[in-house]
């Protein structure tokens, strides 16, 4: 437990990438600091400061391998590293009774059962993508394309992502589009038009169509267009930096600090569930 | 009452520039038809066909001054006339139990109490705006609002309309500021910034800010940006034409048809209330 | 030869749908009249009055069936017609001296040949789409492609239309697209991403991306992205109204009427070549 | 005189936030590298490694105070500084025959006079906004502007910033407005429009309009949109990054390496002029 005062975190994978970025992200935000750096014991950065790591100057926070003293002495965990070590990290934030902010993605069926099972006692919050307007916009698309008939308004979701993105549409986009078709009630498998060249026909009943472009340093854009007769509304996302997904953790943990054991989504964290 | 099918809508103020599109919206949409046209008794149009009159051809329906029966053989009135009219016209609408669709604007609190009253007969749908997409885009803003804090985001309102509008902002502006405003749990008029030109000092922390564009033959377009720190969401409308009012209050006439009388708004139409 | 003052212009294809659109077109704008309108001779059209047809109301120009006499008198000649008949009536323009705008499409190198022999007495503007704003987009499109170095800026094209569009992607983005790649002095064809889903590797360098959007009633929305690290520009077109295009062919004449006999394009009427 | 090979760039104010931008942007761009850091005098860094303190770690580029010793062995200079500092550093470079780019703001007609006569001898580079696409997007303006007719397309200028700008328009706000003023031959001050608020009146002809949104850590978005009847154009630019200015300076430096001394602008960097 910590004291009285900002919410104390621990950065688990905080040499990594994303570790650094959470550090950074606790660093400028309100209400909390870093209480404990944690990685693996074969990790060549143990013992070095956290935040010199991450580039932030010296904050007498060094790297250690122990998970257990350093959740004794904190309110809450951020976690975006594996299935496997999330689970282990999920069972110690239970043990210490404090939060657990879990961006890892890839979790099995049994994972998440566990995971669950964690939440007796630890206040998990788990999201696949830990930005908050992300997952606003999710609800909101959910909630239009509920409203205006499949008739009468046309679905398309687009993305652009920079150059070295190797994959399409992107995994939000994909995330966006499940939202639409749950609001819809239809299974987004079936109905998904994922690419338009030479004849295509008449735009099929109810699909929901994708569209990609890709080029420069873009980090993130999303636009979910919802097109009737007469008029267009377009709901997007615009990320200017990747530390978005870190701030949302810090933003999902302070939230959590307040709440009852249980698991949680980014949706309970915007207060939209 | 009409024969079981298309729905029996009787247009008010039929020979005017809003009548005349709702005539050709009811002549486009399934399940509704024009059951009758009515003019004041003073019109130059008495006689002639409703449908000639709005460039449709001839739908043999003569433009008539009295309501009454024309109300009586229908399943539902469409109006945007006058206050005076409109509150008149729902007396009617009351003594034929059928539905009154109102997109008048201007009216007194005495003439909505009066329209209120007529609503324990009448099924009344009453809208400042008929659009679906600017009523959808009103309840979104409120939540994004409510669920983005003011200290992590902040509120613009832009909007852009054709070079022969006389003022700023426009209604739907202050609308979709009014949503924001409500989801905030503030108050619009004390916290919106109007204009920004030379030194303007920084952002106030949670104003509303609008700015406003003109030119060419814009239909009307307007967007509301929450920008926090790394993320932006855009939630925007844009119409086309200005048939998307007379098409809303035709849905809102089929969607009440099946509804017990009372007092409806596009919110109930959309099943967001 | 006209009067003095507004440019007479003959609409030839006057009672089909682009014939009664310029007919409207030249109804509102300044400087122009309609001289004369022709149909071929088995329209059932003949003999009405060309602006009642296209919802105008009477304007005393009677569709009649003969050319000649109707060339003789004018200034100019709208035709939107077929290869055939605007090589034709290329012939009468260049007979009566008069100028001729050409919108047709599908013209071979046969027809096209025989068009410029007529540019030698007949002022000839010709444009597979005569939207003032494409052209100029086009312009400004290849200039960017060429001040911004291949391996610096990435250009993706991104269009939207309606849903009964039945082809992608448009004419109008594959225009825009080969106007980035003459800029960047390559080949467009194998040059370009048209589709992409699933694993698609990283961007090729120098490629030219295209995303097709459909959906409601959209007239035509197009976008050249060229991103960069760090930054981003986008030009764009928006159509309101397909009006557009008889609009532009209307400009393109009353430009033409002070020009030497000749076969000019829209780069010409915009002051751009 | 440089090596054969990358060009050796001297750092001016490296120790400044603009000067470790300059450095971590050489460091990423290839065919430069950082071949020398002056400060003043009075610096608190003099003797430090110019890349630990950019943080991209040690590259052996002490800073130094002395700047003759470091133009001599240079091919070129990056210049963010203020107008006295610049004039001298113009002096040192036309001494050396280097090329000097400078980004500094504020030069009187004094300062700009001494500056090109010192590009009798140095290859000079004078711009003040550095990104490629800001200068690129305002030629593109004012080609638009002359092409499309004031009487036909309204010409709108919007820019949104983060919510620390104290000032409105933004200077690119105006530098876009009076290459569109340019192009339609007029004086952006007698025909701007910077305020709408309550009853505007219709739009006046010819003139030019501004809007100013803030918010978030948008780091500069602009448009230029050119609204006709029936038909849009928008230019825009959106800045990812700041460091885009000190990318376009790198840039101009490569482009002057192979120049004749002289005082060159971006738009001779762009191959525009």
């Amino acid at each position: 437990m910590s004291d009285a005062g900002d919410m104390g975190l621990v950065v688990v994978g905080a040499a990594g990438r994303m570790g650094q970025t959470l550090i950074r992200a606790i660093h400028t935000m309100p209400g909390a600091r870093v209480a404990a750096a944690v990685e693996r014991p074969d990790s060549a950065h143990l013992g070095k400061d956290a935040g010199e790591l991450a580039g932030i100057g010296i904050i007498n926070v060094p790297i250690v391998d122990d998970p257990l003293p350093a959740f004794a002495k904190a309110d809450g965990v951020l976690d975006f590293t594996a299935p496997a070590a999330s689970v282990e990290f999920a069972g110690y934030a239970a043990q210490a009774r404090i939060v657990h902010v879990i961006g890892t993605t890839g979790c099995s069926a049994d994972d998440d059962a566990r995971i669950a099972a964690a939440a007796r006692h630890a206040t998990i919050v788990k999201s696949g993508n830990m930005s908050l307007g992300v997952n606003l916009l999710a609800v909101l698309v959910e909630q239009a394309a509920k409203a205006l008939a499949a008739d009468d308004f046309d679905i398309e979701v687009l993305e652009m992502h920079h150059r070295h993105k190797v994959d399409a549409p992107s995994g939000t986009a994909l995330l966006l589009g499940e939202a639409a078709a749950k609001g819809r009630g239809i299974d987004l498998s079936g109905n998904s038009v994922r690419v338009r060249d030479g004849h295509t026909g008449v735009r099929k009943n109810g699909s929901i169509g994708f569209a990609t472009l890709r080029g420069g340093s873009v980090v993130g854009d999303h636009s979910v267009i919802l097109a009737g007769t007469g008029e267009r509304i377009t709901l997007s996302h615009h990320a200017e930096d990747r530390a978005i997904f870190a701030r949302g953790a810090v933003k999902a943990a302070l939230w959590a600090r307040a709440k009852k054991p249980g698991l949680y989504s980014m949706r309970d964290v915007l207060g939209l569930s």
